[in-house]
């Protein structure tokens, strides 16, 4: 997490293991700790995307609209902070790819969605997850066992009335769809897992999500001590705008409100001229009068997830927002960056194979997950 | 099926397949074949009981209170009829211990209920199924793969509001009860078990079940068609009586509204004795002036059920109807019934091992399962 590595103070002492991956990503200046319990280790979740090779935060039953494929390139940068999560506390990483939710809610194949969950799968394989102390899964494969009687377990503690104050169900949605809170939930328990944690129950899990997940980790963490299982702890993020800017919806169905990792330098050139919303002033005149305006400047937010370093962030911030440096100027920077990651990606997903996502999808212990 | 001997006519030759296992028993007084499609493989299904020993007809959500314990007996007699149905068309058979919704319903503990199933499953072997033919599954154990990837295709046809017309949920329901139709759906469909019929998806299947099972099932024939998949068969039978009478109901809190396979001779005679509804007079003087009432006769309809040699059951309706046989002498020949069926059905159960139980339950092929 990016944040982790900008805020060093966080008192992360505490973190015994990595749970689940959301790939969602965390905004390092939108993260809330929910609970004082703190974590101890560390759910992250990870959704199926309609297109392959493209990453979509998992923004399920509530927040389609929101969905954006956009934090498909964020994926990239998110994969980097959960390894480095990963990496710095030496935990184990469980990444749930929901497969299940993707055809319940997208009407999508039982097949296709398996499918999509492998090239998902492979995206993030090629964030280079440490093998020895991950464990992907999609639930079309993996539920069952241990896992789905958690499912049970978490079904029987959440009503009807519950699920619709939670997630706004209606009459007419399907059953699946009111079934797969528990799915989404368990996770969270190591006893899903008794081939990585069996003696280890009392683990706790640590949720980076986007904030549209949280109705389902409230739900969690409030079913939790009623059987016995500790809360999982949660780092929630606000979405990534469009590049169309904070108050454009990012939609799979428009590829120009977002860059994917399947983008050629040509297209990202493209999008982020054409599409990425200026805060700067609509002449060269009042730009060098005003400064830009950086609240609504998307090439600057982008920057400030995507951009190394920090002191060149500031810069440019500071340049442009003074109006001496050009909007032509910010979005050029933006291009050279987001190329040099979209490229970094796409040559480390051609080296993914399918025996690779074999591997990262065995059921298998992590025999080295805690050291 | 008794109804099957006693009914040599019907047409079984397009039967192909017993699928499942439904424990309910088959009243050959009362059996309707729901469909037009006739039956081509058949889908029993069992539920697990509270009591150990104890064989309950699945009777879920809507019909707690009509679940009798007496119908548990009813099994060693249901058993060999469906060791009849499979003997007869030499079809496979799998049994499904639906120890999940026990856990839900009864609100035992998952270990507790899946332990139930594991007793039940030695009351079903018992009835001396052939283990070359029968697979034998619990819920916690099996639910996964092919399995959920089905629950999920079904529950996507499923509106809440259509299980809210079909099964009387209502919004204090816990999700748990919500999700559960699509697996007691899923059996139905060769594919759940690729292990069994991978190759055989056309494969029918007929389920034989107590009426209030009916919903789960129509359900499943409605939603069958939408997903590609054959239409489940029923052959659907009455509840049976409690030894009260019709009126009364059958409850596994009055271990004297039903007998069980675990009672003693001598319980046995006590329970028919003191609790079997008597159709018979109140003096004698009466009885052999106007007879006993069939329709209400306890001991008549439970001698329906149990009595082997039809031209004895004729013989007692008509002498017994006529005043000339007195109830205590009804009462008597079925206590004699009873306590030999019971005392067979348990020498057997105490002949099955947990190896058999294993057994019966590894998922495995069935190689000689249609010969």
């Amino acid at each position: 997490m990016l944040m982790f590595y900008k805020q060093p103070s966080c008192k992360f002492n505490r973190v015994e293991t990595v749970l689940c991956v959301e790939s969602d990503f965390v905004d390092q200046s939108n993260c809330s700790f929910v609970s004082h319990d703190f974590f101890s280790c560390t759910t992250f979740r990870c959704c199926v995307s309609e297109r392959p090779n493209a990453l979509f935060p998992s923004a399920p039953a509530l927040n389609d609209k929101e969905r954006s494929a956009t934090e498909v390139l964020i994926q990239h940068r998110r994969g980097s902070r959960q390894r480095y999560l990963q990496d710095a506390f030496k935990v184990p990483l469980v990444i749930q790819l929901t497969d299940d939710e993707k055809c319940m809610w997208k009407n999508l194949s039982v097949e296709e969605s398996r499918r999509l969950a492998r090239e998902n799968a492979k995206d993030i394989i090629a964030c280079g997850f440490d093998i020895s102390r991950t464990f992907i899964f999609s639930d079309f494969d993996y539920v069952g066992g241990a896992f789905y009687q958690n499912m049970v377990r978490v079904a029987k503690c959440v009503t009807f009335n519950k699920v619709v104050g939670i997630f706004g169900f209606t009459h007419e949605d399907h059953i699946g769809k009111i079934s797969f809170p528990p799915v989404q939930a368990v996770p969270s328990f190591p006893s899903s897992f008794p081939h990585l944690f069996a003696g280890y129950d009392n683990l706790r899990c640590l949720i980076p999500c986007a904030i549209d997940q949280d109705p389902y980790f409230r739900m969690t963490r409030d079913v939790a001590p009623r059987i016995g299982y500790q809360k999982p702890a949660l780092i929630e993020s606000s979405f990534f705008p469009a590049l169309q800017g904070e108050t454009g919806k990012m939609s799979a169905s428009d590829p120009n409100s977002a860059i994917y990792v399947t983008d050629t330098p040509k297209v990202i050139k493209n999008k982020v001229n054409r599409y990425a919303f200026s805060g700067g002033q609509d002449s060269i005149e009042n730009h060098r009068k005003y400064g830009a305006n950086l609240e609504v400047d998307i090439p600057v937010k982008y920057l400030s997830f995507f951009l190394e370093d920090d002191e060149e962030l500031e810069h440019i911030k500071k340049e442009y927002g003074a109006g001496r440096l050009l909007t032509g100027e910010v979005k050029k920077r933006l291009i050279e960056v987001l190329s040099a990651i979209v490229e970094r990606h796409q040559k480390a997903r051609a080296s993914v194979t399918d025996e690779m996502v074999d591997a990262f999808m065995a059921v298998r212990p992590l025999p080295h997950m805690f050291s």
